[in-house]
Protein backbone atom coordinates (compact mmCIF):
# COMPACT_ATOMS: atom_id res chain seq x y z
CA UNK A 1 0.00 0.00 0.00
CA UNK A 2 1.44 2.98 -1.11
CA UNK A 3 -0.35 6.17 0.71
CA UNK A 4 0.70 10.04 0.66
CA UNK A 5 -0.38 10.54 4.38
CA UNK A 6 -0.01 13.98 4.93
CA UNK A 7 -1.27 15.65 1.97
CA UNK A 8 -4.64 17.01 1.15
CA UNK A 9 -6.74 20.16 -0.60
CA UNK A 10 -4.98 22.86 -0.29
CA UNK A 11 -6.46 26.20 1.31
CA UNK A 12 -5.89 28.88 -1.49
CA UNK A 13 -5.75 32.84 -1.21
CA UNK A 14 -6.13 33.79 -4.90
CA UNK A 15 -4.94 31.40 -6.53
CA UNK A 16 -2.05 30.19 -4.63
CA UNK A 17 -1.73 27.82 -1.65
CA UNK A 18 -0.67 28.87 1.47
CA UNK A 19 2.53 28.09 2.72
CA UNK A 20 3.25 25.97 -0.98
CA UNK A 21 0.57 23.42 0.00
CA UNK A 22 2.07 22.07 3.50
CA UNK A 23 -0.45 19.67 4.92
CA UNK A 24 -1.88 20.79 7.46
CA UNK A 25 -0.89 24.05 8.44
CA UNK A 26 -0.65 25.29 12.06
CA UNK A 27 -2.34 28.50 13.07
CA UNK A 28 -1.85 30.47 15.62
CA UNK A 29 -4.47 32.24 17.42
CA UNK A 30 -4.40 36.05 18.19
CA UNK A 31 -6.77 36.67 21.50
CA UNK A 32 -5.33 40.15 23.22
CA UNK A 33 -7.79 43.30 23.53
CA UNK A 34 -6.25 45.94 22.06
CA UNK A 35 -4.73 47.15 19.36
CA UNK A 36 -1.37 47.70 21.00
CA UNK A 37 -1.43 44.32 23.16
CA UNK A 38 -2.14 42.77 19.77
CA UNK A 39 0.68 44.10 18.01
CA UNK A 40 3.25 42.97 20.66
CA UNK A 41 1.30 39.32 20.64
CA UNK A 42 1.91 39.21 16.47
CA UNK A 43 5.33 39.78 17.01
CA UNK A 44 5.70 37.12 19.29
CA UNK A 45 3.59 34.72 17.19
CA UNK A 46 5.60 35.81 14.35
CA UNK A 47 8.83 34.19 15.77
CA UNK A 48 6.85 30.80 15.85
CA UNK A 49 6.47 30.87 12.09
CA UNK A 50 2.78 30.16 11.95
CA UNK A 51 1.56 29.39 8.03
CA UNK A 52 -1.25 31.14 9.43
CA UNK A 53 -2.77 34.03 12.23
CA UNK A 54 -6.23 33.69 13.23
CA UNK A 55 -7.49 37.13 15.00
CA UNK A 56 -10.02 36.05 17.28
CA UNK A 57 -11.67 39.41 17.27
CA UNK A 58 -14.40 38.75 19.70
CA UNK A 59 -11.52 39.67 22.17
CA UNK A 60 -11.19 42.73 20.93
CA UNK A 61 -12.35 45.42 23.20
CA UNK A 62 -13.49 47.92 20.32
CA UNK A 63 -15.57 45.48 17.97
CA UNK A 64 -18.36 47.63 18.40
CA UNK A 65 -16.14 50.33 16.02
CA UNK A 66 -15.15 49.25 12.62
CA UNK A 67 -12.84 52.04 11.99
CA UNK A 68 -10.83 50.26 14.92
CA UNK A 69 -11.45 46.51 14.02
CA UNK A 70 -9.72 47.82 10.25
CA UNK A 71 -6.84 49.59 11.80
CA UNK A 72 -5.89 47.03 14.35
CA UNK A 73 -5.89 44.54 11.34
CA UNK A 74 -3.34 46.96 9.44
CA UNK A 75 -1.51 47.30 12.22
CA UNK A 76 -1.50 43.41 13.06
CA UNK A 77 -0.92 42.94 9.24
CA UNK A 78 2.42 44.88 8.84
CA UNK A 79 3.30 43.09 12.32
CA UNK A 80 2.89 39.61 10.64
CA UNK A 81 4.27 40.30 7.18
CA UNK A 82 3.05 37.43 4.55
CA UNK A 83 1.91 35.30 6.74
CA UNK A 84 -2.16 35.36 6.00
CA UNK A 85 -4.54 36.57 8.27
CA UNK A 86 -7.81 34.77 9.22
CA UNK A 87 -10.67 37.09 10.52
CA UNK A 88 -12.76 35.64 13.43
CA UNK A 89 -15.83 36.44 15.11
CA UNK A 90 -16.44 33.33 17.53
CA UNK A 91 -20.02 33.93 18.60
CA UNK A 92 -20.46 33.16 22.32
CA UNK A 93 -23.32 29.64 21.45
CA UNK A 94 -20.03 28.64 19.80
CA UNK A 95 -17.25 29.25 22.22
CA UNK A 96 -16.75 32.75 21.73
CA UNK A 97 -16.56 35.97 23.96
CA UNK A 98 -19.54 37.98 24.62
CA UNK A 99 -19.71 41.01 22.63
CA UNK A 100 -22.31 44.30 22.63
CA UNK A 101 -22.90 43.44 19.23
CA UNK A 102 -26.60 42.16 17.63
CA UNK A 103 -26.19 39.60 14.95
CA UNK A 104 -26.82 42.23 12.21
CA UNK A 105 -24.09 45.00 13.07
CA UNK A 106 -21.79 41.64 12.99
CA UNK A 107 -22.07 41.23 9.67
CA UNK A 108 -22.14 44.49 9.00
CA UNK A 109 -18.90 44.94 10.66
CA UNK A 110 -17.71 41.90 8.79
CA UNK A 111 -18.88 44.11 5.16
CA UNK A 112 -16.33 46.62 6.35
CA UNK A 113 -14.00 45.10 7.34
CA UNK A 114 -13.94 42.68 3.70
CA UNK A 115 -13.86 45.82 1.75
CA UNK A 116 -10.85 47.16 3.06
CA UNK A 117 -8.99 44.81 2.02
CA UNK A 118 -7.13 44.51 5.24
CA UNK A 119 -7.16 40.59 5.82
CA UNK A 120 -6.98 37.44 4.12
CA UNK A 121 -9.13 34.90 5.20
CA UNK A 122 -12.61 34.94 7.25
CA UNK A 123 -14.53 32.46 9.39
CA UNK A 124 -18.14 32.81 10.20
CA UNK A 125 -20.50 30.24 11.80
CA UNK A 126 -23.08 27.88 9.56
CA UNK A 127 -25.27 28.02 12.63
CA UNK A 128 -26.52 31.81 12.35
CA UNK A 129 -29.89 32.36 10.44
CA UNK A 130 -29.65 31.41 6.70
CA UNK A 131 -29.67 35.59 5.65
CA UNK A 132 -26.52 36.07 7.83
CA UNK A 133 -25.01 33.02 6.15
CA UNK A 134 -25.91 34.07 2.68
CA UNK A 135 -25.06 37.89 3.20
CA UNK A 136 -21.27 36.47 4.58
CA UNK A 137 -20.89 34.36 1.60
CA UNK A 138 -21.93 36.91 -0.74
CA UNK A 139 -19.19 39.63 0.77
CA UNK A 140 -16.90 37.07 0.83
CA UNK A 141 -17.07 36.07 -2.82
CA UNK A 142 -17.39 39.87 -3.66
CA UNK A 143 -13.75 40.62 -2.14
CA UNK A 144 -12.71 37.52 -3.23
CA UNK A 145 -11.74 36.06 0.52
CA UNK A 146 -11.92 32.74 0.99
CA UNK A 147 -14.41 32.08 3.61
CA UNK A 148 -14.38 29.34 6.14
CA UNK A 149 -17.80 28.37 7.42
CA UNK A 150 -17.72 26.43 10.53
CA UNK A 151 -19.51 24.34 13.30
CA UNK A 152 -18.39 24.19 16.87
CA UNK A 153 -20.25 21.73 19.44
CA UNK A 154 -18.36 21.76 22.54
CA UNK A 155 -20.71 19.64 24.90
CA UNK A 156 -20.31 16.29 22.65
CA UNK A 157 -18.90 14.94 19.42
CA UNK A 158 -21.53 13.95 17.17
CA UNK A 159 -22.18 10.76 15.21
CA UNK A 160 -20.05 10.20 11.82
CA UNK A 161 -22.60 10.85 9.35
CA UNK A 162 -23.84 14.30 10.97
CA UNK A 163 -20.47 15.44 11.17
CA UNK A 164 -20.21 14.49 7.82
CA UNK A 165 -23.20 16.54 7.05
CA UNK A 166 -22.17 19.43 8.67
CA UNK A 167 -19.50 19.68 6.45
CA UNK A 168 -20.98 18.82 3.24
CA UNK A 169 -23.58 21.74 4.21
CA UNK A 170 -20.73 24.12 4.85
CA UNK A 171 -19.73 23.19 0.84
CA UNK A 172 -23.16 23.52 -0.37
CA UNK A 173 -23.83 26.78 1.22
CA UNK A 174 -20.83 28.07 -0.59
CA UNK A 175 -17.98 27.94 1.92
CA UNK A 176 -13.82 27.72 0.38
CA UNK A 177 -13.61 25.98 3.58
CA UNK A 178 -15.37 23.72 5.40
CA UNK A 179 -14.61 23.46 9.44
CA UNK A 180 -16.07 21.25 12.62
CA UNK A 181 -14.69 21.83 16.01
CA UNK A 182 -16.29 19.11 18.57
CA UNK A 183 -16.22 17.97 22.18
CA UNK A 184 -15.22 14.12 23.18
CA UNK A 185 -16.65 12.28 26.08
CA UNK A 186 -14.89 9.46 25.14
CA UNK A 187 -11.66 7.99 23.64
CA UNK A 188 -14.35 6.40 20.98
CA UNK A 189 -15.72 10.41 19.70
CA UNK A 190 -12.20 11.38 18.77
CA UNK A 191 -11.74 8.28 16.36
CA UNK A 192 -15.29 9.09 15.10
CA UNK A 193 -14.63 12.82 14.56
CA UNK A 194 -11.08 11.37 12.83
CA UNK A 195 -13.07 8.82 10.34
CA UNK A 196 -15.69 11.41 9.50
CA UNK A 197 -12.79 13.88 8.82
CA UNK A 198 -11.17 11.05 6.70
CA UNK A 199 -14.95 9.92 4.94
CA UNK A 200 -15.96 14.04 3.96
CA UNK A 201 -12.68 14.66 2.62
CA UNK A 202 -13.37 12.31 -0.05
CA UNK A 203 -16.91 13.86 -0.76
CA UNK A 204 -15.87 17.65 -0.16
CA UNK A 205 -14.63 19.54 -3.07
CA UNK A 206 -12.95 22.06 -0.36
CA UNK A 207 -10.77 21.70 1.92
CA UNK A 208 -12.02 20.94 5.69
CA UNK A 209 -10.64 21.77 8.87
CA UNK A 210 -11.74 19.29 12.11
CA UNK A 211 -10.24 18.70 15.39
CA UNK A 212 -11.35 17.04 18.32
CA UNK A 213 -11.02 19.43 21.77
CA UNK A 214 -10.11 19.24 25.05
CA UNK A 215 -7.84 16.90 26.51
CA UNK A 216 -8.16 14.35 24.97
CA UNK A 217 -9.11 15.67 21.40
CA UNK A 218 -5.28 16.86 21.20
CA UNK A 219 -4.39 14.04 19.66
CA UNK A 220 -6.57 15.15 16.72
CA UNK A 221 -4.23 18.12 16.75
CA UNK A 222 -1.52 15.88 15.86
CA UNK A 223 -2.96 13.20 13.50
CA UNK A 224 -6.05 15.34 12.14
CA UNK A 225 -4.07 16.38 8.75
CA UNK A 226 -3.81 12.52 8.25
CA UNK A 227 -6.80 12.12 8.39
CA UNK A 228 -7.32 15.30 5.59
CA UNK A 229 -7.56 18.19 8.07
CA UNK A 230 -5.85 20.97 6.51
CA UNK A 231 -5.27 23.17 9.44
CA UNK A 232 -4.48 22.18 12.93
CA UNK A 233 -4.14 25.53 15.36
CA UNK A 234 -1.76 25.52 17.81
CA UNK A 235 -1.02 28.04 20.88
CA UNK A 236 2.03 30.65 20.31
CA UNK A 237 1.08 31.98 23.58
CA UNK A 238 -2.45 31.75 24.41
CA UNK A 239 -4.25 29.75 23.85
CA UNK A 240 -8.46 30.18 22.27
CA UNK A 241 -9.44 26.44 22.85
CA UNK A 242 -9.14 23.53 25.35
CA UNK A 243 -6.36 20.95 24.09
CA UNK A 244 -4.25 23.60 21.74
CA UNK A 245 -0.75 22.88 22.35
CA UNK A 246 2.59 25.08 21.59
CA UNK A 247 3.59 25.39 18.08
CA UNK A 248 6.62 24.20 18.52
CA UNK A 249 4.96 20.50 19.86
CA UNK A 250 3.06 20.27 17.13
CA UNK A 251 5.96 20.99 14.83
CA UNK A 252 8.20 18.62 15.68
CA UNK A 253 5.53 16.13 15.69
CA UNK A 254 4.73 16.63 12.30
CA UNK A 255 7.86 16.91 10.73
CA UNK A 256 8.40 13.39 12.55
CA UNK A 257 4.97 12.28 11.06
CA UNK A 258 6.28 13.99 7.45
CA UNK A 259 9.77 12.04 7.38
CA UNK A 260 8.17 8.81 8.69
CA UNK A 261 4.66 7.99 7.80
CA UNK A 262 4.62 9.33 4.60
CA UNK A 263 8.16 7.43 3.53
CA UNK A 264 6.51 4.33 1.81
CA UNK B 1 -13.74 15.93 31.10
CA UNK B 2 -10.24 14.66 32.99
CA UNK B 3 -8.72 11.48 31.30
CA UNK B 4 -5.29 9.49 32.08
CA UNK B 5 -4.23 9.11 28.50
CA UNK B 6 -1.02 7.71 28.52
CA UNK B 7 -1.87 5.09 31.10
CA UNK B 8 -2.83 1.69 30.65
CA UNK B 9 -1.93 -1.75 32.10
CA UNK B 10 1.58 -2.89 33.09
CA UNK B 11 3.65 -5.66 32.21
CA UNK B 12 5.15 -7.20 35.22
CA UNK B 13 8.33 -9.34 35.38
CA UNK B 14 8.07 -11.05 38.82
CA UNK B 15 5.71 -8.28 39.75
CA UNK B 16 7.45 -5.48 39.11
CA UNK B 17 6.02 -3.18 36.12
CA UNK B 18 8.69 -2.87 33.99
CA UNK B 19 10.22 0.65 33.58
CA UNK B 20 7.86 1.28 36.39
CA UNK B 21 4.99 0.99 34.64
CA UNK B 22 5.97 3.87 31.79
CA UNK B 23 2.80 3.28 29.49
CA UNK B 24 4.15 2.80 26.35
CA UNK B 25 7.04 1.38 26.74
CA UNK B 26 9.53 1.34 23.78
CA UNK B 27 10.76 -1.70 22.32
CA UNK B 28 13.51 -2.37 19.90
CA UNK B 29 13.58 -5.55 18.32
CA UNK B 30 17.40 -7.30 17.38
CA UNK B 31 17.78 -9.15 14.31
CA UNK B 32 21.19 -10.08 13.97
CA UNK B 33 22.11 -13.34 12.42
CA UNK B 34 25.43 -14.88 14.59
CA UNK B 35 26.14 -14.23 18.21
CA UNK B 36 28.94 -11.64 17.64
CA UNK B 37 26.93 -9.40 15.84
CA UNK B 38 23.82 -9.85 18.83
CA UNK B 39 26.22 -8.74 20.72
CA UNK B 40 27.45 -5.54 19.05
CA UNK B 41 23.58 -5.02 18.12
CA UNK B 42 22.53 -4.96 21.44
CA UNK B 43 25.46 -2.73 22.82
CA UNK B 44 24.11 -0.16 20.40
CA UNK B 45 20.57 -0.79 20.95
CA UNK B 46 21.42 0.23 24.76
CA UNK B 47 22.89 3.64 24.15
CA UNK B 48 19.02 4.52 22.57
CA UNK B 49 17.39 3.46 25.65
CA UNK B 50 14.56 1.23 25.04
CA UNK B 51 12.50 -0.33 27.85
CA UNK B 52 12.30 -3.36 26.65
CA UNK B 53 14.54 -5.55 23.71
CA UNK B 54 12.74 -8.13 21.23
CA UNK B 55 15.44 -10.90 20.46
CA UNK B 56 13.61 -12.24 17.21
CA UNK B 57 15.37 -15.54 17.16
CA UNK B 58 13.63 -16.54 13.88
CA UNK B 59 16.96 -14.48 12.33
CA UNK B 60 19.61 -16.64 14.60
CA UNK B 61 21.42 -18.96 12.07
CA UNK B 62 21.94 -21.42 14.72
CA UNK B 63 18.38 -21.55 15.89
CA UNK B 64 18.31 -25.15 15.69
CA UNK B 65 21.26 -25.61 18.64
CA UNK B 66 19.69 -24.81 21.81
CA UNK B 67 22.81 -24.51 23.68
CA UNK B 68 23.66 -21.87 21.16
CA UNK B 69 20.79 -20.25 21.58
CA UNK B 70 20.86 -20.14 25.23
CA UNK B 71 24.83 -18.64 24.60
CA UNK B 72 23.53 -16.10 22.63
CA UNK B 73 20.85 -15.62 25.20
CA UNK B 74 23.51 -15.04 28.06
CA UNK B 75 25.71 -12.84 26.43
CA UNK B 76 22.94 -10.35 24.86
CA UNK B 77 21.51 -10.10 28.87
CA UNK B 78 24.80 -9.40 30.04
CA UNK B 79 25.23 -6.54 27.22
CA UNK B 80 21.71 -5.35 27.98
CA UNK B 81 22.28 -5.03 31.86
CA UNK B 82 18.46 -4.14 32.90
CA UNK B 83 16.69 -3.71 30.12
CA UNK B 84 14.00 -7.50 30.37
CA UNK B 85 14.69 -9.16 26.85
CA UNK B 86 11.69 -10.85 25.32
CA UNK B 87 12.38 -14.14 23.22
CA UNK B 88 10.41 -13.98 20.02
CA UNK B 89 10.53 -16.88 17.69
CA UNK B 90 7.69 -15.22 14.91
CA UNK B 91 6.62 -17.89 12.95
CA UNK B 92 6.92 -17.81 9.27
CA UNK B 93 3.08 -17.72 8.45
CA UNK B 94 2.85 -14.83 10.73
CA UNK B 95 5.58 -12.91 9.13
CA UNK B 96 9.01 -14.29 10.62
CA UNK B 97 12.05 -16.04 8.87
CA UNK B 98 11.92 -19.23 7.28
CA UNK B 99 13.58 -21.48 9.68
CA UNK B 100 14.43 -25.69 9.79
CA UNK B 101 13.03 -26.66 12.57
CA UNK B 102 9.27 -28.11 12.57
CA UNK B 103 7.10 -26.72 15.21
CA UNK B 104 7.25 -29.36 17.96
CA UNK B 105 11.40 -28.62 17.83
CA UNK B 106 10.60 -24.79 18.40
CA UNK B 107 8.74 -25.89 21.54
CA UNK B 108 11.28 -27.74 22.42
CA UNK B 109 13.77 -24.75 22.30
CA UNK B 110 11.22 -22.90 24.11
CA UNK B 111 11.57 -25.38 27.01
CA UNK B 112 15.39 -25.23 26.97
CA UNK B 113 15.56 -21.10 26.95
CA UNK B 114 12.94 -21.09 29.34
CA UNK B 115 14.61 -23.52 31.90
CA UNK B 116 18.05 -21.46 31.10
CA UNK B 117 16.02 -18.34 33.21
CA UNK B 118 18.17 -16.40 30.22
CA UNK B 119 15.20 -14.52 29.24
CA UNK B 120 12.68 -12.28 30.56
CA UNK B 121 9.61 -12.72 28.51
CA UNK B 122 8.21 -14.64 25.79
CA UNK B 123 6.13 -14.43 22.51
CA UNK B 124 4.19 -17.60 21.00
CA UNK B 125 1.36 -17.33 18.21
CA UNK B 126 -1.82 -18.28 19.05
CA UNK B 127 -2.14 -19.48 15.56
CA UNK B 128 -0.15 -22.57 16.54
CA UNK B 129 -2.24 -26.11 17.37
CA UNK B 130 -3.72 -25.68 21.13
CA UNK B 131 -1.51 -28.35 22.31
CA UNK B 132 1.70 -26.72 21.19
CA UNK B 133 -0.05 -23.00 22.49
CA UNK B 134 -0.68 -25.24 25.81
CA UNK B 135 2.42 -26.60 26.31
CA UNK B 136 4.50 -23.14 25.91
CA UNK B 137 1.72 -21.63 28.22
CA UNK B 138 2.90 -24.17 30.73
CA UNK B 139 6.46 -23.63 30.41
CA UNK B 140 5.41 -20.12 30.60
CA UNK B 141 4.26 -20.32 34.35
CA UNK B 142 6.66 -22.85 35.08
CA UNK B 143 9.16 -20.52 34.93
CA UNK B 144 7.78 -17.53 35.93
CA UNK B 145 8.47 -16.02 32.81
CA UNK B 146 5.68 -13.56 31.54
CA UNK B 147 3.98 -14.98 27.85
CA UNK B 148 2.42 -12.80 25.48
CA UNK B 149 0.15 -14.86 23.11
CA UNK B 150 -0.09 -12.99 19.36
CA UNK B 151 -1.36 -13.22 16.32
CA UNK B 152 -0.13 -11.07 13.13
CA UNK B 153 -1.97 -11.03 9.67
CA UNK B 154 0.24 -9.00 7.09
CA UNK B 155 -2.26 -8.89 4.55
CA UNK B 156 -5.79 -6.96 6.41
CA UNK B 157 -7.28 -5.37 9.25
CA UNK B 158 -10.16 -7.60 10.30
CA UNK B 159 -12.96 -5.83 11.95
CA UNK B 160 -13.39 -4.60 15.27
CA UNK B 161 -15.17 -7.49 16.80
CA UNK B 162 -12.56 -10.04 15.62
CA UNK B 163 -9.58 -8.68 16.65
CA UNK B 164 -11.46 -7.91 20.06
CA UNK B 165 -12.27 -11.14 20.24
CA UNK B 166 -8.48 -12.50 19.03
CA UNK B 167 -7.78 -10.37 22.00
CA UNK B 168 -9.76 -12.37 24.38
CA UNK B 169 -8.62 -15.40 23.25
CA UNK B 170 -4.76 -15.13 24.50
CA UNK B 171 -6.47 -14.43 27.44
CA UNK B 172 -8.56 -16.94 27.67
CA UNK B 173 -5.65 -19.43 26.38
CA UNK B 174 -3.59 -17.85 29.70
CA UNK B 175 -1.29 -15.03 28.07
CA UNK B 176 -0.33 -12.71 30.29
CA UNK B 177 -0.10 -10.17 27.74
CA UNK B 178 -2.38 -10.41 24.77
CA UNK B 179 -0.86 -9.00 21.12
CA UNK B 180 -2.51 -8.10 17.99
CA UNK B 181 -1.02 -6.32 14.48
CA UNK B 182 -2.68 -6.50 11.35
CA UNK B 183 -2.17 -4.50 8.29
CA UNK B 184 -4.11 -1.45 7.25
CA UNK B 185 -5.81 -1.55 3.84
CA UNK B 186 -7.67 2.20 4.44
CA UNK B 187 -7.22 5.07 6.81
CA UNK B 188 -10.30 3.44 8.44
CA UNK B 189 -8.67 0.45 9.33
CA UNK B 190 -5.70 1.89 10.96
CA UNK B 191 -9.12 3.55 13.42
CA UNK B 192 -10.69 0.70 13.63
CA UNK B 193 -7.39 -1.19 15.13
CA UNK B 194 -7.51 1.72 17.46
CA UNK B 195 -11.44 1.03 18.25
CA UNK B 196 -10.76 -2.43 19.22
CA UNK B 197 -7.57 -1.70 21.16
CA UNK B 198 -10.00 0.66 23.23
CA UNK B 199 -12.72 -1.71 23.57
CA UNK B 200 -10.50 -4.78 24.34
CA UNK B 201 -8.51 -2.64 26.97
CA UNK B 202 -11.72 -2.35 29.10
CA UNK B 203 -12.45 -5.78 28.72
CA UNK B 204 -9.02 -7.71 29.25
CA UNK B 205 -7.75 -7.88 33.04
CA UNK B 206 -4.10 -8.10 31.18
CA UNK B 207 -2.13 -5.72 29.31
CA UNK B 208 -2.56 -5.29 25.55
CA UNK B 209 0.07 -4.78 22.15
CA UNK B 210 -1.42 -3.46 19.34
CA UNK B 211 -0.29 -2.14 16.18
CA UNK B 212 -1.28 -1.22 12.33
CA UNK B 213 1.80 -1.80 10.39
CA UNK B 214 3.14 -0.31 7.19
CA UNK B 215 3.29 3.52 5.89
CA UNK B 216 0.12 4.41 7.13
CA UNK B 217 -0.72 2.22 10.32
CA UNK B 218 2.74 3.95 11.67
CA UNK B 219 0.72 6.48 13.15
CA UNK B 220 -0.36 3.94 15.43
CA UNK B 221 2.95 3.11 16.97
CA UNK B 222 2.87 6.74 18.27
CA UNK B 223 -0.75 7.21 19.65
CA UNK B 224 -1.71 3.47 19.89
CA UNK B 225 -0.76 3.80 23.40
CA UNK B 226 -3.45 6.26 24.31
CA UNK B 227 -5.91 3.68 23.25
CA UNK B 228 -4.56 0.98 25.85
CA UNK B 229 -1.31 -0.35 23.72
CA UNK B 230 1.22 -1.17 26.45
CA UNK B 231 3.98 -1.16 24.18
CA UNK B 232 5.02 0.23 21.30
CA UNK B 233 7.84 -1.31 18.73
CA UNK B 234 10.77 1.44 17.43
CA UNK B 235 13.82 0.68 15.51
CA UNK B 236 17.45 0.87 17.00
CA UNK B 237 18.88 0.12 13.63
CA UNK B 238 17.23 -2.64 11.58
CA UNK B 239 12.96 -2.88 11.47
CA UNK B 240 11.61 -6.24 11.87
CA UNK B 241 8.17 -5.18 10.89
CA UNK B 242 6.84 -2.59 8.54
CA UNK B 243 6.43 0.91 9.64
CA UNK B 244 8.37 0.65 12.41
CA UNK B 245 10.49 4.24 13.36
CA UNK B 246 13.15 5.29 14.86
CA UNK B 247 13.39 5.06 18.77
CA UNK B 248 14.61 8.75 18.70
CA UNK B 249 11.09 9.85 16.64
CA UNK B 250 8.59 7.40 19.11
CA UNK B 251 10.50 8.85 22.31
CA UNK B 252 10.27 12.82 21.25
CA UNK B 253 6.32 12.07 20.41
CA UNK B 254 5.49 10.07 23.62
CA UNK B 255 7.50 12.51 25.35
CA UNK B 256 5.20 15.43 23.90
CA UNK B 257 2.13 13.35 24.53
CA UNK B 258 2.83 12.59 28.05
CA UNK B 259 3.65 16.67 28.36
CA UNK B 260 0.12 18.08 26.53
CA UNK B 261 -2.60 15.27 25.88
CA UNK B 262 -2.32 13.86 29.66
CA UNK B 263 -2.24 17.78 31.11
CA UNK B 264 -5.79 18.05 31.84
Amino acid sequence: MVVTVLSGKSIKIKGQPIADGKHPLICAPLVATNEVALVAEASRLVAKSPELIEWRVDFFDQIDNSAAVIAAAGKIKATIGDIPLLFTRRAEHEGGEVIGLAEEQVVAMYADVLASGCIDLIDYELSHQPAYVSRVTELAKQYETPLILSYHNFQQTPSVDEIVARLLAAEAAGADVAKVAVMPNSKKDVLNLLAATEAASNRLSIPLITMSMGAFGALSRLIGGAFGSAVTFAVGETSSAPGQMAIEDVDAVLNILHRNVEAD
